[in-house]
């Protein structure tokens, strides 16, 4: 995907994991560990962004991500606005064009976008001026890509190297924006084996070209992985009776103790969170030493700082000239 | 209008246009322009007001205008609250004037009202105690002054001196707290012509008193000026049917290219915003080389914190004495 | 209560006054005088917070309290995060403790939490991570401990020594965690009398216990008392007919001038706010020269940055270990 590149390969936008270079993949990681650093202390915040303004554009409510995104804002010294769209001026009948013209009038330098449309970030990111970076968190079915970046930078701190792992993502693969960001960003850096592990109702039609083994039989999918990542069942996201119940699905592709053991004894167990107790994994199983669930949380703010700051440290002045 | 200036002749609220002296005027513009610098910079932050606490108290929902007096506050380096009074605890009974004690108890120094009610910030001026500032951030259909000054200031940038200028309001004056502001400060100011072009239906009944030429003709209005401000059509505000429709409107006084067409070759066209493409200005008009929307946007931040830095930067602690 | 404090006698969480050895109260007293300074200085502002986190968990709206928390924690350099609880991800069905777990994964190190249950603070409390910190912002019937420190840091500022004071506190006990919490504190600083006027209908059954004298007339209860207290009247958390009217209750322990003047001359009148004027205050009293409403509002802000700094000035890092 063009675009989120500038002309040096430095990050201009992120929108997507789909398609970056295995070297920039890599730098957001290792600026993330960096961050880890800052947010263990008890002063957690550094002056990078200082005077920066980074504007929070949700338009579709998400009190969980764009807290996180806040706080890694807030964190880099930045200054922060929230803007729900849902209930701003665009009731005044002004097209989202407008919209953001006028907030980048404002001499904001960043917009973070969550909205309920597959591309709406890209259209975003097409539209605005050269001074301006956009970081998708999240649009519709199709991309959330600093969640997928927190998922490899906390498989690395826990596994080392990835080319020599097997990482399993069970569930509904078919609604998921976290699972195909994942599928990109684990191909991306090299990932030993990626498999999905769905019925053939809850994945993709374009299954074929994402790179990854598909198991319809969970048992078999999760035998000897290093990795499992449970997926969130999006009970909103889903139109007709794709599944009978949750409790079907728990017994489908739940993760239980019982599989847990079918993987490698050392396996971490991830989820992005929030978490159905009983419907995507076994209340035991999150609980337990080999999840890494609450890690995910906290890695999430080290790796959007990581994100903001890469998007924004080159830029000199507000008129986007990188040096 | 008395009381917005302290014994020094320094401002000390901001709640209209009308009547301030023209020296005032002039500082808040040449304030202004030395904050556009500020803001142009990646870091646009200066520290004039770390430490301050300012309030955007706002009885009526206004996004848009909310988030510009945040982000000039931040950019003052200031603390800001923003309380929506509809949702807050009036709901508990408490009048307005104990919740305003309260508020200013807690030592904050500004409160940007905006209201609902034509002379609610005066009348919050007329009960803070000497500490605490007001800056009107438009009530009813009296005064929206610094909307008002944000304009001056970008005729100013593209124009040069006022005296010599033509300037055309166009549209709903008499709903229009924006075009009241304008009036009293292109006066205020010395501009050469304040032409107003509008229905009689959309006039006010003081109409002669305001020092302007009143024009029902649009083409006749427009003839030769240096500036086409057109109004918005308040929708939200209009009671009764005093236009047949949107089409009518535009047939009437829109701002088309034919018409400004009838302007100086190098006239701006200018509009509080958010604009209604096809109803008060031709699409192809708003995004012209002529028209300076967005500069607007943009000077409306540095205005903003040129009136919160006037009124807040002689005082020297919390008891409101001046040096 | 066990758990406020840590092994070294120092605050940890600040939950309810009651059970709080006197050093600590007298502590958070002589901390928030030297805040007092802070905040009555242009620069409203100390650096003992600089990149801590505080969360504002509000799982019952109330604008006035998060305000006050909100703007003491800016005051001392702290980041503030609000989150609404009713409005947030619990919607989406996660529970309260994976939520907690969460949030606290974010590295925040305090949460101020309201709540419609009473002990929700303590169970938030015994379920936190070490390098947390929980204050009570009000929960249910049961405490509202800053609240009734920045009652007994304002009646300290006006009267000296605590040990021959007669306190009175008048009106509808048995719903007001104020009054359990300042009863609590006012008999922990070795308070002269407290004394509790209220009908039969509205005092807990716990009555005896509280260390108080009991008095169901108002005019024997206030004779030569030196500090008034007034609760609200908490109509929203009324249930049954307990009072006839607003009227009658203002007939029978409203504070009028008449009464006031059965205390001592120099009697001071307070109230949590906001007032009911006319219900359980006359209006007369509540703007007299006795009345320390709004002192108690400003003082409100320096007890809660006491509170707040005591909770976490010791914390060395992020994982909770002090010296």
């Amino acid at each position: 995907m063009s675009g989120q590149l500038d002309e040096q390969g430095r990050l201009r936008h992120f929108l997507t994991t789909e398609g970056l270079p295995r070297e920039v993949l890599e730098r957001i990681l290792g600026t993330a560990e960096s961050f880890s650093g800052v947010i263990e202390k008890s002063v957690k915040k550094v002056p990078l962004l200082r005077g920066r303004t980074i504007i929070n554009l949700f338009f579709e409510p998400s009190t969980r991500t764009r807290t996180t995104f806040e706080l890694a804002a807030k964190r880099l010294s930045a200054d922060v606005l929230n803007i729900n769209v849902a209930t701003s001026a665009t009731t005044k009948g002004e097209s989202l064009l407008d919209m953001l013209q006028n907030l980048q009038a404002m001499q904001c330098d960043m917009f973070v976008v969550r909205h309920a449309d597959s591309g709406a970030a890209h259209f975003i990111a097409d539209h605005v001026s050269p001074h301006v970076s956009v970081v998708n968190a999240g649009d519709g079915r199709h991309a959330h890509p600093t969640q997928a970046m927190l998922d490899l930078y906390t498989i690395r701190r826990h596994k080392g190297d990835f080319e020599s792992l097997r990482v399993a993502i069970v569930g509904d693969i078919l609604h998921s924006r976290v699972a195909r960001s994942q599928i990109h960003a684990l191909n991306g850096v090299g990932a030993g084996e990626v498999r999905l592990i769905a019925p053939r109702t809850l994945l993709p039609r374009d299954i074929d070209r994402l790179g990854a083994h598909v198991y319809h039989d969970i048992d078999a999918g999760l035998r000897d992985v290093d990795v499992i990542i449970a997926l969130r069942l999006q009970k909103e996201r889903m139109q007709g009776a794709l599944l009978p119940s949750e409790h079907e699905y728990y017994r489908l592709y739940g993760i239980s103790r019982e599989r847990l053991a079918l993987a490698q004894p050392d396996a971490i167990v991830m989820h992005p969170g929030p978490i159905n107790r009983g419907v995507e994994i076994e209340s035991a199983v999150a609980d337990c030493p080999q999840s890494v669930i609450l890690d995910q949380v906290t890695n999430g703010i080290a790796t959007r700082m990581a994100v903001m700051s890469m998007c924004l440290e080159h830029r000199e002045d507000g008129t986007g000239g990188g040096a």
